[in-house]
C-alpha cells in the first residue's frame, strides 16, 4: 500500500498545490484536513470540494470553533496570555488544535506522513512539529516551503502546469493568519519597522480614530471563564464572536510590535484581537478583585511562562500541564461581573462585582464603618523594614 | 535643648495643623520641610510662609523636580514599573525622595523626630518609615493620623481653636496625591467598586472620548532614558512635563483598578499618569527592538519584582540596588527613537529605529535578500521538542 | 458562661504553668490539647493527666503521627522543601497541624480563645496565628511569653507558688523543638556563630565521624511519595520513623546554619533531620530521572516559593494551594526505586530505576545501539545561539 | 593562500588525528591550540611538540590556570552555580575560555575555520559554537566527530595508516573531561543508571568511606571571592588547587546524577569537584550571614538561571552579563571567614565571622541583652496574615 500524507489544508493556493506536489514527491495519496477555527472566508464544503478537485483521496472538514474557544482560547484567557506583554497568541493557539485533528485523521485514514505549509523561519513549524512529536511521534513530516524551498511563484507555475482549479491571481502583499482569537499580518512594507501601519491592514477592527458612540458590555465569569454577555448566557464561541464584533467595531485590540521569534530572529507583527484584548482586560481586573495578593504575584510569573511556552510550540508538554493545574486552582474564585466600556480603541473597566470578592468595603473605607485596626500598623512596619534597617546600619558601618 | 521634629509638610490643612500639635505633644520645635515634586498648586514661598505662620521654627522648601524625574521616575521607566501590570507607582516613587530630604533636614537642623501625615492603613506610612529606617534609623517617627487617631474633623477644630491661618472650608470628597509622575484619587463613591469613575475625578487628563486631532511625538532614548522629544534635547523634568501636557490633552493614562495594598487589604484607586504611560509604552517597544530575547524574558521578572519592592516601600534596600544593577546593564543598548501617536486615550507606537537594533531586515524579510538559512530549522525543531517527545512516549507507555 | 481557652499543650513546664495562669488572666477555663507528632518523650496519657492536675477542665491528646507524615511531611518532600537550600522545615510543618487540632478542639469544647507558648521574636507565633486566622479567624489568641513577657523564671516561681505538680529542675541550655521530621536546637553558646556545634547537641543522629559499616536502603516512590523501604510496604509514619533510625545511626542529616527569620532577624540554628534529608536526596534524584527538563527547571522556583511560604507561616493560603496543584501534577510520574547508601553523615544515591524513566539508554549511549541523530545538532546549535550572535554583532558595531 | 583551521587541541588521540584529517578535508593548514586549565597530565611543551609532529603548522600552548580560576570558576562560585542543584559546571566553565583563546589564535594566525572534538549529542558542541558565534561569528566550524561521524576506531585506523606518533593503545572505558574545577566521567557501565559507581572511576577524590583524620580549613572571602586559606593569602588558582588536594583527600565532592542535557536527552554523569563543593558550601553560608533576606531569596532565582545559562552554552550572552551585574552588586558585602571541617566526603561549616555580618547577637539572643521589641510582633503577624484571613473567610462564605 502506498504512503498516505495527511495535509493541513487551508483551501488557499499553497496548500492546494501541495496536494499534487506531495503525491508526486511521495508516490502516495493525500488526505486533506481543513479545520474551521473561526477564520471566516469560504465555507467548509467549498474547501472540501476543492481539495478533492486538486487530487486528494480524502478531504475532511471540521468545525472546531467551539472546541477552539473553550479548550484553547479560554485557557489562554485564564493565563492572561500576552507574549511580550502584548500578543495574545493568536496563531500559537491554533496550531496545537490543528495538530490534534491531523493526528486523528492520520489514525482514521492510515496516514504515515503529515504535511504543513509553514516556512523554516517562523514559529508555526515548531508548533506543528512539536505538537506532532507529542501526539504521534511516529509520523514523518514534510513542509514543502521549508524542505523543498517551495515558493509562491513555483506554486503558481505548478498550478498552471497541472491545470489546478485554483485562482492564482489573488495576491495580498501581506502574509496573513487569522482565527477566532485574532488576526496576524506580517511582511510587505511592515518589514521596515519605522513604517507605521496603514488602515487597509486591518479587517477585524474599525478605525479607532473615527468618532462613534461607545459600547458598554457586562461580562460574566465563572471560574475564570466567561459565561455570559450582558446577562445572556452564551457558548464560548458565541462570546468571543460577539466581542470580536462589538469590540472590533470600536477599534479595540490593534497591536503593532517587534517580536522575538523562537527561531532566534526578531520580526515585525501587526495583530488585531478585539475579543481577546477585551476579555483579558476584564479577566485581569476580576482577578485583582478575587485573587489573594501572594497568589496574584506568583501567578504573574506562571502566566508569563505559560505564554512563552505556548508561543514556543510546547502546548502539549509536561510543564504546560503543571502550569494549567496551578492556574485551574487559582481560578476557582474568579467569578463575577466586569463592566467594560468599548470605545476609540480602548476596552476600559468601569465596574466589577463578585460574590467571591476579597475587596472589603469595611476594611478599605475611610468613612464611618472602618474596621481596620490602625494600631497594628506600627509593629508591622517596623518588622517589615527590619532586614533593610539592619543592612543599612551594616552598610554605613562598612562605608 | 528641646526635641526637634522634622515634618513632611504639604501646605495643606492636615500638616499645617500638625505643626502646633506636634509642638504640643513633644514639647519640642517643629521644622517644616516641603518638597516640590511637580505636584503644582501653590508656590513654595507661600507654603514656606504658612509653615512659619503656623509656628514652625524653620521651614525649608526644596525644588526637587529634576531630581525626582531623573533619579526616581526614570529608574522606574527603565524597569517598566507597573504594579499589578497597571499602576506606574506615582506615590510610591515620591516617598523615598521626600524621606531623603527629611533626613537631610534632620541633620541640618538637629532633628531627632520625623513626622508624616499618613494613616495606618495605607502604603505610604511604610514607604516613609522603611525609608527612614534605611537612611537614619535613629530618628523616631510620629504619624498623628495613625498614632493619635488624628482626623480631619479634629484638625479643623484644632485649627479654629488655635486661630491658625488656614482655609478649612475647602474639602474634596476624595483623597488625592499628585506629582510629576501622576495623580492618585481614592475614597468617596469610588469605594463602591461597581461605580464607574466620573469626569470630575480627573485633572491631568482630558476626556479621551471627546473628538480631537491626534498628536504625534518622537521620543529619543539613550541607555533606556529619554533625552529628547521630536528632536529637541530636554531635561528629564521637561520631558515628563511636556508629555504630561501632550498625552494628558489626549486623555492618555487613566487607570481604574482594585489594588493589593501592602498592609493586606484591597483598595480601589483611580490614577492619571499621561507621561508615565506614554513613556513606558515607548520604552517597552524600544526594548523589544534592542534587547536580546533571553534577557528580555528574564527582565520581565526583574521588572515585576522591582515594582513590587518599590510599591512595598523598599526603595532603599539591598535587593533594589541589585535589581538596579541588572537593569542598568540591560539598558546599555536601549537607545533610539520611538514614534508615538497620542489620541483618544491611547499612546500607540507606530515606528521605531535604533543603531542598536537587533531587528535584522535581512533575516526577517520574506523578500529577495533573505539571509536566513531555513535548512537549519529541521534540526532545531527536532531537538527543541525532543524532551517533550520522550515524555509523551513515556506517558503513553504509562497510560 | 465563662470563656474557654484552648491551649497548645506540650506537657512541659511553660505550658503546664500556663494552665492556671491563663485561667487567672481570663477568668475562664482551660482546655489543654497535646498532639503527638512523633516528638517522643512522655506518653500521651501521662501528659493528659498532668494537664488535668494543673487545672485544665479538659485535656485532649491526639496521636497525629500518621497524619503528620502523610499530609505535612510528604507534601514537603514532594516540594523538596529546604528553606535557604538547607532547612527541611521541621517546626514549620508541625504548627499548621497543631492549629488544625486546636481549632477542632475549640469547636468541640466551645473555646473562644487559643493560647500558645511562642515568643514574639520567632517564626512559630506567625505559623500559629496565620493558621488560626485562616481556619477560625474569630478566635482570640493569647501568647503569654509574648503578650505578658512571661519568662522561664516567672513560670518557675508561679509553679512553686501554686504548688503545681511539675519538675522545675530540668533545664536545657538550649531551646529545642522536635518531631518526626526532625529536631531544632538553638540559643546558648550557639548564639556566637563562630562557635562550632558540640556532640551533645544531637539526639537524632550519631556522630558521623565514628567508623561504622554503611547501610544501604532502597526507597520506592509512587507519585512522588515513598511507599516502601527495601521492598517492604510501610505507612508514611513507619517510613520516616525507620529512616530516622537508620539514617540517624549513620549521622545523616545534621545542619548548622544562619537563617533568615520572618520577623526580620537572622538566627543560628542547628537541626537534625535524618529521614528528611535521606528522602529529599532520593526524591530529587528520582525527579531527575522522571521529570521533563522544562518542568524540572520551573519546579525549582515553585519548590523555593513553597518552602518560603510554609516557613513564613502561610501553610493555609491560596498560593500554597495553587503551588500544591502544580506539584501534584508534576509528581504524577515520580515513581520508581532509588538506592541510597547511608554512611558517615551522607545519604548518597547509587542507583535509580523507574518504569516512568525519561532516561533513554538508546539515546544516551555512545555504544552500539545509539539512536540519537547527530545530524540534527548543527541546525539546533545555530538557531539556539542566533539571538546571542546577533547581539554580539550589534555590540561590536556599537563598540 | 590556503585556509587555516584553528583546532582546540588536547594532545590526545582524537585531536591529534584531527590535525592531518582536517588538513586533508579542507586542503588547508592546521593551527593547534592547547589550553592548560589545570587538567594535569602531560606538560604543555610535550603537547606542543606532538601537535607539530602530527602536522600542525603552528602549535600554541597557553597556561590559563589563573585566568580560569579568577574569571570563570570564581564567578560560578559567586553564583553558587550548581546545575540541577548538584553539578558545579566543570566542563561548561572551561569551554568559553578555550573559545576565547581559539578566537585569539584565529586572529593571530589568520584562521578562518575552527575545529573541536565534540560529538553531536553533548553539550560541549553548543558551548563551543555559541561562544564562537558570540566572539567571532565569521569563523566556520568543523566538528569531525559530529560532521564526519568520526569515531575512535576510525581515528586509530587513520593514525596507524599515517604513522602518527600517538599511543593508540591507552583506552579508558569512560569518557573523561577534567580541569581545575572538577572532573567528569561518563559512558561505559554507568549508562545503566541502576549501576552504582565504582572506586576506580575517581581520581580527584579519595574514598570517603576510609577512616582518616578530619581536616579543618578557614576560608577568607572578600566580595564573594576567596582570597586566603587558613590566613595565607593565595591566588585564585592556588586556592582551588590546594582545596582540591585537601578536600579531595577527604573524599569531598563526588556527585552521581542523571542530568538534563541541552540537546534534549538525559544522561548519567559522575563528577568529582572537591574544591568547588567546599567553596560553594562555604560561600553559601557566608551569604546567609551577610546578605539581606529579600536579596538572598531573589538571588536564588538569579543563581539558578545563571547556572542553566552557562550549562546551556550561553556564557557570552546579554543575559549572562546582566545576571553578573546583579550578582556583583549582591556580593559587595560577602566578606569574612568560614571555618570548614573536611571529612568523610563532607565539607561542613562549623563557624562564620564577618565585619559585614547582618547577624545581630543583641537581636537574636534570648539571654540578657535582648534588644528585640516583642511588642511589635502582634501587629506584624496580624497584617502579615490579613490577606490569607480575608481569603479564608471568603472561601468559607463560598463554601
Amino acid at each position: 500500500m502506498s504512503e498516505r500524507v495527511v495535509l493541513a489544508y487551508s483551501g488557499g493556493l499553497d496548500t492546494s498545490v501541495a496536494i499534487p506536489f506531495l503525491a508526486e514527491q511521495t508516490g502516495g495519496e493525500v488526505v486533506a484536513v481543513a479545520v474551521d477555527l473561526g477564520q471566516g472566508g469560504e465555507d467548509l464544503e467549498t474547501i472540501r470540494k476543492r481539495a478533492l478537485a486538486c487530487g486528494a483521496v480524502e478531504a475532511v472538514v471540521i468545525d472546531a470553533r467551539e472546541e477552539f474557544a473553550a479548550d484553547f482560547c479560554f485557557p489562554a484567557l485564564r493565563a492572561n496570555a500576552l507574549y511580550m506583554d502584548r500578543y495574545p497568541l493568536v496563531s500559537a493557539l491554533s496550531r496545537p488544535l490543528i495538530v490534534k485533528h491531523l493526528v486523528a485523521a492520520a489514525k482514521t485514514f492510515g496516514g504515515t506522513v503529515v504535511s504543513h505549509g509553514c516556512t523554516g523561519k517562523g514559529n508555526d513549524q515548531v508548533r506543528f512539529e512539536a505538537g506532532l512529536s507529542a501526539l504521534h511521534p511516529e509520523l514523518k513530516v514534510i513542509a514543502p516551503a521549508r524542505d523543498y524551498a517551495w515558493t509562491r511563484d513555483k506554486a503558481i507555475a505548478f498550478a498552471e502546469d497541472k491545470g489546478l482549479p485554483i485562482d492564482v491571481s489573488a495576491k495580498s502583499p501581506y502574509s496573513i493568519d487569522q482565527n477566532l482569537w485574532g488576526r496576524a499580518v506580517e511582511t510587505g512594507f511592515l518589514e521596515d519597522i519605522w513604517n507605521g501601519p496603514v488602515e487597509d491592514l486591518y479587517s477585524y477592527t474599525a478605525d479607532p480614530a473615527e468618532p462613534r458612540e461607545a459600547d458598554e458590555v457586562v461580562i460574566t465569569f465563572k471560574g475564570g471563564v466567561p459565561t455570559a454577555l450582558d446577562g445572556r448566557a452564551l457558548t464560548p464561541f458565541q462570546i468571543v464572536d460577539e466581542l470580536n464584533r462589538r469590540a472590533g467595531a470600536q477599534g479595540v485590540g490593534r497591536i503593532d510590535m517587534v517580536e522575538d521569534r523562537l527561531v532566534g530572529i526578531k520580526s515585525r507583527e501587526v495583530y488585531e484581537a478585539p475579543a481577546a484584548i477585551a476579555l483579558i482586560t476584564a479577566h485581569m481586573e476580576l482577578e485583582s478583585v478575587t485573587v489573594e495578593r501572594d497568589l496574584a504575584r506568583f501567578k504573574r510569573s506562571v502566566d508569563q511562562r505559560w505564554g512563552e511556552l505556548v508561543y514556543d510550540g510546547l502546548w502539549f508538554s509536561p510543564l504546560k500541564d503543571a502550569l494549567d493545574a496551578f492556574i485551574a486552582d487559582a481560578q476557582r474564585h474568579v467569578s463575577g461581573d466586569v463592566r467594560l466600556t468599548l470605545h476609540a480603541g480602548r476596552a476600559v473597566v468601569t465596574g466589577r462585582r463578585s460574590d467571591a470578592s476579597l475587596y472589603s468595603y469595611d476594611l478599605a473605607t475611610y468613612d464611618t464603618g472602618d474596621t481596620f485596626d490602625q494600631s497594628l500598623a506600627k509593629g508591622f512596619v517596623e518588622l517589615w523594614s527590619l532586614p533593610t534597617k539592619i543592612a543599612s546600619m551594616r552598610d554605613r558601618g562598612q562605608g
